[in-house]
């Protein structure tokens, strides 16, 4: 089943029970999502204008790879709710079954590869909220700040499903080298999301 | 119109697009839902446990909470779109016409008072999130920080649609008494939700 063709209102009563999936990475996904969504709004809400003739070009570029990012995005919620329903029933096969070790370990790996797509994909979407915070139109500034603030919370949402599945791998070496990599995304784009927020916020207020 | 009925695809398609509604505004209230849900999914994840029998009546006095808040906040996605339109429509009233300034006037102070509100939920929504943090299956955890930063990001979100009408308001005492609570409920509760946000990832990692 898909969670993005159901209601807004249907995928939050979903995750609020207790049901395997969607859980905190599909959630996570699509507040990416809705970040990006933002960044595209900005983007059509700059092109066509006069004074932003000049960037239009660069304009529909972002809007482009916003769109991308955003299907990706969507198409993750879903992935998401794939890859953690293996783990959820390994979770489940007793401790002394001899084959539960490689099932959990390949299902701990599993469900860390899309929580780090996602994370990947925020870090792609922060960056076009740098581009747009200084060439999309000053009207739809808020929306920049809105957008990226978001993009960030996703990326750290998703960091904490890889951090959570990392934690239980007998693979320490390459428990280490996934946490490596998210470590180095968390470190560079929150940072850069909060550069942008802070403009956004000093130009606004 | 709901748009909270349509799939998740669509608004966040809808969101993308230069479409006066729904802005950062109805995203913002979106994203404390999804952040209030995780809470939700925490606590189902942990009643009729016998481990967290003690904390059991606890657990379902926030679940009620927020049960109640996630739907407030689905209707303020909603209600943001309802009190913007008008002000859409104002900013195009040419500036010589000499009713503009009272129908903006009003419209700012209506396009103001829908994000507060999704500020005063979320802020509501993060202080569940800490008793979640100290009394929740030890298993949910990592969701109770992605719950907990997206309604953090949610009311960042939403001050920035109060900051950007505040700003154009000419009752300049009224903006202050609307940016005075603003600025009170974001410093708190911003750091309120980093010390649980910070516990969470000390906890797993």
């Amino acid at each position: 089943m898909s969670f993005v063709t159901v209601s807004c209102t249907e995928f939050v009563d979903v995750l609020a029970s207790k049901a395997p999936v969607p859980g905190g990475g599909g959630a996570s996904a699509l507040v990416g999502a809705v970040g990006t969504a933002l960044g595209s709004m900005v983007g059509n809400l700059t092109v066509g204008k006069k004074k932003y003739a000049d960037v239009e070009a660069d304009i529909y570029a972002i809007m482009d790879k916003a769109a991308a990012l955003q299907k990706e995005l969507l198409r993750l919620v879903d992935e998401d709710a794939v890859v953690f329903e293996p783990l959820s029933k390994a979770y489940g096969i007793p401790k002394d079954d001899p084959n539960r070790e490689k099932i959990m370990e390949d299902a701990l790996k599993a469900a860390c590869s899309v929580p780090m797509d996602i994370m990947r994909a925020c870090c792609k979407a922060i960056e076009l909220h740098e581009e747009l915070a200084a060439k999309g139109s000053a009207l739809a500034l808020s929306d920049v700040g809105v957008g990226v603030i978001f993009c960030k919370s996703a990326l750290m949402g998703a960091s904490l499903n890889v951090f959570i599945n990392t934690k239980s791998m007998t693979d320490k070496a390459y428990a280490a080298q996934i946490e490596k990599e998210a470590d180095g995304l968390l470190a560079k784009y929150c940072a850069q999301a909060d550069k942008i927020y802070d403009a956004v916020i000093t130009r606004l207020r």
